[in-house]
């Protein structure tokens, strides 16, 4: 086999990761939990050709910037290296939601093109290496091979930080219901901003904590305790955002409209509907609820001027080889 | 004399105020920087009347709520405990500015009652005594007494905790700038914000770097140097803001119109404007600039339809006996 299409989805981070250890291996400061996304995806294949002088990347049907196609390459070669293969690649990614707009399009990207990388070459790795292997791509990468929600471990070294699934997406019917405040893509990208987490005099306080808020989310998923995820969700994104306002420069990823959202949502929820919000590196509002409030929450969401667009999404599956 | 009126300017921090080690005799965690505000004031006249049963206070000619009249009454106990007197006093007190909306309106009130009583009772203080009374009644209170530029030190114990001026209004022309976002009164008052401030996991990192902001800050106010006064103002703004929405419950002050404005004015910095951000326990934005930016700076903020009003103001001076 030389060819290989997966497909992967993007997640959503109720603990986040920001900033690493080590830059190069992409080892974060701090251990993080997500959710996939079944709503989103990313299918990509890549296809090991003889006598390519070069990878080749396109995305959406258009050849890459090349900042993509570098990046891409940069991680090609890990994987070359690692299978022994000295091929080069032609791949191509089709993306059904927007990038860099909120939801980690590197995340499903660097999944798929891991897994499909792998399979086009004949290889089987373990989901564990394969979550350490898309890590190297993106951080968060890590967190879309596994099925449903997702722990990330923080550790010294390659092989101890993985990412496994602790439930299914059959666990829990929660929704994410994403407000969109903008489509712009932004100005950052996060892997350069993972690089100011440690100019913020905050990101050790951040860190020190996230292993305590990471333990209670985790139980408050397991044991399906709304309230109390509900409560560490939106501290956990306060504090990754406070980190990034008080960077060096500083990082601002709201929107005005990001915090009319984050104003009305704690309202809601004293109203009585089960939904909290959290804000990964951008603008749009995810707000997560139980399935019996996602259509409520929606409407809410849709009557807002600042919202752009709604889209709902519930658990999603793992990376996966689809032909 | 039994009777006296003093005025007194609220103030706008460049280095903030936020949490105590001591919440009685209001010991601020870290030292703070501010500006008095010529534009706005109180004037608040004190009569000490024998025979009177209970302290009377009203504002704004309205007779003042119940909690207003507390806090008023409990820094009289203060006064009368210092000058040795047992007598009641009618207060009447005048503010030419919005009262809870960010600018600081318990300062100057706290300010100016402590001068008007002293001066009413026939006593005379020296103004660093006058500056840690204040500061019981409200802990930015003690800045709105010197005059001009101030600094309020941390320290251990009540007599030590005062407040001085270190450069008069003259010395360097700075505007603030104010663009009012919302003229209605405040969830919480800053009182009990300060007492949040060290259930925020960011309150200690915020602490320990405040002294060498406030070095930083107060050597370019005495160099009259923008630039650097510009990133440590807004750097520690932002920290304040980031200690409030992490602090459980979270607290946000800033409104959407905050943010509209505090993502303009870096990027108006950059085209050449001397101007910066703060913002005080509320969601106006004080753009700090100086004197020849200030008329663009009033007319940018006024094309914002999310600034409801705005209001200039230079250097002010102290807390003083009018009659």
């Amino acid at each position: 086999m030389q060819k290989a299409t997966a497909r992967a989805h993007p997640n959503i981070a109720f603990i986040k990761y920001w900033g690493n250890c080590d830059d190069d291996l992409r080892l974060p400061s701090n251990p993080s939990l997500s959710m996939n996304l079944a709503g989103a995806h990313t299918e990509t294949t890549v296809e090991w050709i003889d006598g390519l002088t070069a990878d080749d990347l396109e995305i959406n049907g258009q050849p890459a910037t090349e900042d993509a196609s570098q990046r891409v390459s940069a991680h090609l070669d890990r994987i070359r290296k690692r299978l022994g293969i000295d091929v080069h690649a032609h791949v191509a990614s089709e993306n059904n939601f927007p990038m860099g707009a909120g939801i980690a399009s590197s995340a499903a990207a660097f999944a798929a093109l891991t897994v499909a990388a792998v399979a086009a070459a004949g290889e089987t790795l373990t989901e564990r290496e394969l979550t350490t292997i898309a890590r190297m791509g993106s951080g968060s990468a890590s967190r879309s091979v596994p099925t449903g929600f997702v722990e990330w471990f923080a550790a010294d070294t390659h092989e101890e930080s993985y990412a496994q699934s602790f439930a299914g997406p059959d666990h829990w019917n929660l929704c994410d219901v994403i407000a969109v405040i903008s489509r712009e893509h932004k100005k950052t990208v996060s892997q350069a901003g993972h690089r100011t987490a440690m100019t913020s005099d905050l990101q050790p306080a951040r860190v020190a904590g996230a292993q305590a808020r990471f333990d209670i989310c985790r139980q408050a998923l397991v044991e399906r305790d709304f309230a109390t995820l509900a409560t560490v969700v939106e501290e956990d994104s306060n504090l990754m955002h406070a980190v990034m306002m008080t960077s060096r420069p500083p990082l601002f990823y709201w929107l005005p409209g990001s915090l009319t959202v984050m104003q009305l949502v704690p309202e809601w929820r004293q109203q009585g509907l089960n939904v909290c919000y959290t804000l990964d590196a951008g603008p749009n509002v995810h707000c997560i609820c139980t399935a019996d409030a996602a259509d409520e929450v929606r409407s809410r969401l849709q009557a807002l001027s600042e919202v752009v667009d709604v889209r709902m999404t519930t658990p999603g599956g793992p990376a996966e080889v689809t032909r």
